[in-house]
């Protein structure tokens, strides 16, 4: 069977989690996350982060995540800004508008939202009350681009969501790949101060599933319960979210495992750069797109599986190559050679 | 720490499903339900079921179950008709209305919809286009009062469904308890001839998060998948899903573990029955509701935890007990003794 | 042609409307309720309720009015609280919950809602978060049975409200039948003061289309403008709206039409009573229900139009009787002249 | 006060309107549309497109209609394709994403889609079940930018959406200007046959409120009726729609009206253009969008209202001018004689 490059949730979990869930598991314990072991947990994230007044919640994936948060926060006329890459915009059949509310479109060449890209939008929707009202900004760290945001930048994005009344959103779906990239100055105490809220995704990085929302501006926290429970996601054994992020959490393994993912990608993107190669994207996380020779595309495919990203002209096409806490050396090696021999 | 009679889901999964999680844990698989378990699981439930072209899918939780399966099937005009037990209707947090459809409220003392129940319903919905069209028959088996339906039963609901243009769809969130009931006479095959799309429950019975949702009607099998993604329920790591319902699927543990937590429910009505106490509800499952003196309710949940469910008189209460898969010999003779002493 | 009292909007409108639409016609006005007319009939109604700062809408009609106000009122998990008869349960096609938010039911004899009422309710909703929140109590006055509120009950209501967090929403579809009912002692002022918000029906008292909503609590004004527009509700042509509510507001012109139907169907009424007929309320609005022999609904029938409401036993029914600003004396003398000569 | 070229619905309506609805005002008539003025207007309808078994309703207005027609049609999962110009798209404050349904942009230089926009979209769209499903393209006739569909233009998009399962719905708000336009050679009959549903404007085109919904394809009528009411948009008094659409169908009253306003809009045009005059598009319909010096803007703004619609350099700028069915000669001379001053 070939290695897969395609995505970062190819396997099931890192097996300290399977060895917790094995210890507990017969445990009595009480129903939908007031369960010991997802108290603990929250107190942990909260710990790490440094605000003893966030909330934390988990639930299943990603796009249970951003319909829950974006439909809780938003009035029936307000939408969200998103980047043209945004996982809400493309990929998520619709799940937003599903609960009611628009998602602007900014495009963009890097996956990411500067205060330059939403003047326009936000001068562009005041004709009151004939359009929707932007309201929340969505971003995503690391982008669905596999680029980053640096400290300065979210600094920038968030003061400026303050003054516009803004609400800032972070898909964290990847967020310790982002945080742990070795060019990436922010980490999880600034996020927490700069964003109104964000969540720490569990099933790209170890986790069988599970997202931990935080929400950070007091004034969202109120009744966000109910909200998780109308849509479908408050497990009844909410043990299984809160066990997993207990062992994510304790020692940094969560962070350990992205600088992982991390790693293995760069190894690749370094080989490839000495060989000349060009990438659509300039990423230092987990996802890298270099641009490669359809000759060497077909050897590579004989050997992995992989996205084809992106034709680029008719000899050369962008290939996505994600790495995940799982990637073994000899995977990256067998790889590396491969390249090497071309 | 006393043993906990409140619900059926208070510990772990059944330790096959950890076994088989470990086993599996490191290969790679294909993303969103793709994977070769899921697929092998599916079609263990079509062979189970003897409908090779009914279609089985998972999905995390009985509320997003059923606010998947009712939203995707019905037109924006169309409501449904749930008895005032439902779970659907007091227990989801407006899940269903949250999808744009009302539901109908029919009172019945044992949880039961009949014909008589919903004739009266479509009489009263006749003044065309000032009221909603109800369109969908909701029912639990085992109900949410632990009573359950016969295959008489179930043929006269199925017939007066079809005859009315109404789609009936059970809530399995217990359909192994109801299934393996002393007194049941159906069972999975009849169920997925009688009804236009079901769900196999596993939290309740054994897995850790899991409901397998068996659409028979060709009909409303188009498309389904897009509704689970756009409600947030279609897992990155659907493997999760898959693993488990083929553990319980083989060589029927599904029923087993249903079966053994009706017995230990059984055991103690037992007793009680000999001791002359009365019950709320005449149940054959794993939930029953026998009215205590309040003395002897002191005494009880000084040693087990469970929920006072109705107070009867000023000397009476009904209180729920619900055993479980992992509900075990040593906590229900000892709460048989504090009986028999009393 | 029979003479119909079905309902109160069998006519077109008021004369002096089509004369003030017909005096204004030509002049170019800003859209969307920006024109002068609009403007004014504001005014007038915040000097009638004499609060400034209440702020009116005018919308085409009543379920828009129910629909636009509750979905911008509540949170995705909030629920409405009504009574039994009340005109958003059975006699809208679900508006209300096709914007998310169910209405949950309350059995009264008269169609009114009193504290005693909802404090169950209350009670049966503290399952936090598995249960929908009751946050806004709908009225109607006059009720869809012809009752109405007197200035106490309504105090007591508001009080009851204030106190449990609730919203306090009047639908106002027959209001000035309400107020001018011969035993009310309330009026349009008390009602701005006790509401948080409510609407003056313009439909069934003599306008073409119209309900002027009026938002008294600050707390619930912000952007209400964008909810209309997207609920498809802000005519290009608002001063359709605004003409009428200008001439319904001139020299109280709404008070003396819902007067004259009031009075008109009192004179019916009495001339029952003096027969020794039953009724299935007591009302003093423009709605009754005799109770008549089926003999005599015969011989009603062949000459007038009304609803038969319910079937008493097997020789009486209950009849619906409406009365409108147009019903002339002749009517009236001739449906009395039956009765009598029977 | 200054004459406005703002819109095209600043005035009340046509006088043989207002005279019908004083002849007809005090007739008893069914509600909810089932007078007999709702009832003629319907098959005058039916006639002129020569399609008997169409179905044909009305609502109040265009955002109205454009809401309950996209919802009624949608399953949860499906989208609409748009010009970026849609009025659905900017100008209905989300409407259609309230609910439930995104609304995918296509850019277009004149506010028109071909098929050949239309193909890049399905292509991007085939990642079942992680994308919206494009079921329904939204048009409008004329387009927001003045623009018109000529037959042939309008029968390869409808072949192309008969091959791609895809609903052609056209938003007709100003079908009438679109319809008459000097160079159309479309007409409502060819109109009926090459959509599946489609709107006759009125309020844009001497009503005072209403559009005139057509279903063609008799799989979209089912039940349509409830979804106008769920919307709030079933009018008591149906016949004010009724009346005003019986009176601008006789006589073909619709199209004269709209011919004039054309004819006044190129009058303007035409003088421009002999000035040498650029267009931000070439209309013929009544929008016009000049290119004018802005000291020319200053001096007719000085007399007239009218847009300002884009900044082109910083000497020009494009104004928009729409004429209505009540357009006079003199205001249109004053406008002529400034230019030509100039």
């Amino acid at each position: 069977m070939k290695f897969s490059f395609k995505n970062d949730y190819s396997e099931g979990c890192h097996p300290n989690i399977l060895q917790a869930l094995l210890q507990y598991n017969l445990d009595q314990q009480a129903g939908y996350g007031e369960d010991e072991y997802s108290l603990q947990a929250k107190a942990l994230i909260k710990q790490k982060i440094k605000k003893e007044d966030s909330e934390v919640y988990f639930v299943s994936g990603g796009t249970q995540a951003n319909l829950i948060v974006i439909s809780s926060l938003l009035k029936p006329y307000q939408c969200v800004v998103s980047a043209s890459t945004g996982h809400i915009l493309n990929n998520e059949t619709g799940a937003i508008e599903a609960t009611g509310h628009k998602v602007l479109n900014i495009e963009t060449e890097d996956g990411k939202l500067r205060p330059s890209d939403i003047i326009p939008v936000l001068e562009n929707h005041k004709n009151v009350p004939h359009q929707v009202m932007p309201k929340l900004v969505y971003i995503s760290n690391s982008t669905e681009l596999g680029t980053i945001y640096q400290a300065k930048e979210l600094e920038e994005l968030s003061a400026f969501c303050k003054q516009n009344h803004l609400y800032l959103f972070m898909d964290g779906a990847r967020l310790g790949h982002g945080l742990t990239s070795e060019i990436s100055d922010l980490n999880l105490e600034k996020v927490a101060v700069l964003t109104d809220i964000f969540y720490l995704g569990g099933t790209k990085n170890g986790a069988l599933i599970g997202e931990a929302i935080v929400i950070n501006n007091p004034l969202l926290q109120e009744d966000f319960a109910f909200n998780i429970k109308q849509k479908g996601a408050l497990l009844a054994k909410g043990r299984l979210l809160g066990i997993q992020f207990l062992e994510l959490m304790k020692n940094d393994l969560y962070f350990d495992l992205a600088k992982h993912a991390n790693r293995q990608a760069m190894k690749i993107k370094k080989v490839l750069q000495e060989k000349g190669v060009k990438f659509l994207s300039d990423t230092y996380t987990n996802q890298i797109f270099p641009i490669l020779n359809n000759d060497l595309i077909q050897i590579l495919s004989e050997n992995f599986e992989f996205y084809i990203w992106k034709k680029v002209d008719d000899q050369f096409s962008a290939i996505r190559l994600i790495t995940s806490w799982n990637t073994g050396d000899e995977a990256v090696n067998r790889f590396v050679e491969i390249i090497e021999k071309e």
